[in-house]
């Protein structure tokens, strides 16, 4: 019988961060898609619409006026999922009748003044910024909440309503669910192997070499062995850092210009605006910020839908709803890809 | 303080089935929509094409032709993710790195010989065969594989590439990472109370009302305490049934009489042939068939999409993927709707 090759013979893989299993069908690749396309982008954004809510001196839904900010921008959502001050259900009556409290606070954060970047088209230094700004929110809703969401939706096919560079900030009284299962799996690693679970991860990475990205003197960016988007990836610190406040100048600094490789050889994947999801995993806070969050280190996710081209999505639909995540091709090989791309931005290559 | 109102007050809500929680936001639906709308359906498909795979008499990529079949219709998927020989990638050698072996085959099911029909608009008795040819394909399967997992995915929305009324089946030599959670949770809920989750689950939506969408002699569909899609709902025998196979003649043809008063309630919603993944679940086949399986519950799940209008979906991205799934509608809004809907299809009434 046949010796076990990943890029040809279908297999599961394990994520112990999540505890999830996905299927890697490495030849699925090979088939046709007739499926449905995704519309194409708006050719051009205004850099200024006085009429775009996330735009300096814009009036909001509120009735608000934005100041003329030149930097990033912070505000609450006009239209927040969570409140600071809902109500408790109440004690449930029956054990499949379970409900809880929820508060917390949704806040918008804008990267830049002008509607027509995007982040891998932003200097380093403008980048740093966004990054002091996310520590700062961080602390200032961590003081009061459980958990500090910090999490951009890029483009439409991730259901982004506007096209100005932004990104939301969803502070909540409990731990998500998946933030108490990212909480469950590194308690359990730390104690059964004494370190952190991504400490030795990434060292074994390192050592393996054929997930990663991108590498610098203080972070890593790899498509995680067990992957579920097409060209998924996850950006670590290299040293033990629990939450975003803690990163150094020089780690700020070198996580902007790491983050603008990584979303240039994304957008030059496809040779488009890559659409993606992304947020900041990091130790709880509020009033449990004392506690022992030695086992969580801090990493960013980035699951980004397309697979084939610009118009051609990964669809995580019918078998990935109802039993199972389902890839198309090796963490290995589209890590290859990642890193052949160029470090230039593919708009702003003289042709 | 005010009281508790679920409609008003967000809150979140354990799903014992699945051991996941979902933020409750209804007050969200005030919000305007400025996002992403889907393409407007294919205005009219044809009832035969030569060139169509799925179609009678067709040639497939494989280069087989279709028989010139008048009911449903079995056949191997040419592009499958699972195949029946793959070789293990041998043991794992080192605890954060774990893959294992996957065996399979993915068949796909047509419904009926015509394109230019879908489940509500055929009769009882074709629904009927489509029962059972999922009963035998199960029988078949399982008697091999430990899942047999029966989907569909309705809709381009839904990654679907083909209009021709169809499902997929593929099974697995390994219990999928849903599977494993619903067996888990359903194997400790009998274990402490001495009977199925979901029969107990089912007792209690029927006294409570609330949730109810439909009942039959032999079935109920409810939108769940814990849904997270919009208009999600989950279709359950009232007898305690663990497989597809067992069920008896009469609740079969209760159960196509249901399901076509379902799809009917869904095309109705926003008069649109409305897309959504569906999927069965019951105790496991294969090798383990002989071991107890009684704290399962045989069931479907329905996942559509669309939240406000025939183009505007829900978008599950950013905070659901990073933190914890979210719904802009209380489950009992849901049903309210569904239930208030006519069970006659849009499409048939004379206007
Ligand atoms: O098998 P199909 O219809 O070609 O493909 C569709 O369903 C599969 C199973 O849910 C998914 O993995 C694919 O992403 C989707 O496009
Ligand atoms: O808050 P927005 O951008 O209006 O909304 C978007 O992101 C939210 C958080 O991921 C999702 O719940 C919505 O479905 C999505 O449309």
């Amino acid at each position: 019988s046949a010796t076990f090759r990943a890029s040809e013979h279908q297999h599961i893989r394990y994520n112990p961060l999540q505890d999830e299993w996905v299927l890697v069908s490495a030849h699925r690749m090979k088939r046709p898609w007739q499926g449905q396309v995704e519309p194409p982008l708006m050719k051009t954004v205004p850099r200024h619409d006085p009429l775009n809510p996330l735009c300096p001196g814009a009036t909001r839904a509120s009735g608000e006026v934005n100041p003329h900010y030149d930097g990033t921008f912070l505000f609450d959502n006009d239209f927040p999922a969570l409140q600071p001050d809902a109500p408790d259900p109440g004690p449930s009556d029956h054990p499949l009748f379970r409900a809880e409290a929820a508060r917390g606070v949704c806040k918008v954060m804008c990267f830049h003044p002008w509607s027509d970047v995007t982040l891998p088209l932003m200097s380093v230094p403008e980048i740093r910024a966004v990054i002091d700004s996310w520590a700062s929110v961080t602390e200032e809703l961590g003081a009061q909440y459980a958990w500090v969401q910090i999490f951009e939706n890029k483009g439409a096919m991730m259901g982004c309503s506007n096209p100005h560079p932004h990104c939301q900030v969803w502070a909540s009284s409990f731990l998500p669910d998946i933030a108490r299962r990212e909480e469950r799996s590194q308690q359990s690693y730390h104690k059964q192997h004494g370190e952190p679970l991504l400490m030795e991860y990434s060292r074994q990475e390192l050592l393996r070499k054929d997930r990663l990205v991108l590498t610098s003197e203080h972070w890593l960016v790899l498509v995680p062995f067990w992957a579920v988007w097409p060209f998924q990836t996850l950006l670590l610190p290299r040293r033990h850092v629990r939450q975003l406040p803690e990163l150094t100048p020089a780690e700020r600094d070198d996580l902007a210009s790491i983050m603008k490789k990584l979303l240039t050889k994304y957008d030059n994947l496809f040779e488009t605006s890559f659409p993606y999801s992304m947020g900041w995993h990091g130790a709880p806070t509020g009033s449990e910020a004392g506690a022992n969050w030695d086992h969580w280190q801090l990493h960013a996710h980035y699951y980004p839908p397309l697979l084939r081209s610009a118009t051609v999505r990964k669809f995580m639909v019918g078998y990935e709803m109802l039993a199972q995540a389902q890839r198309d091709l090796t963490p290995e090989q589209a890590a290859e890809k990642l890193r052949a791309l160029p470090e230039v931005h593919y708009c702003l290559v003289q042709k």
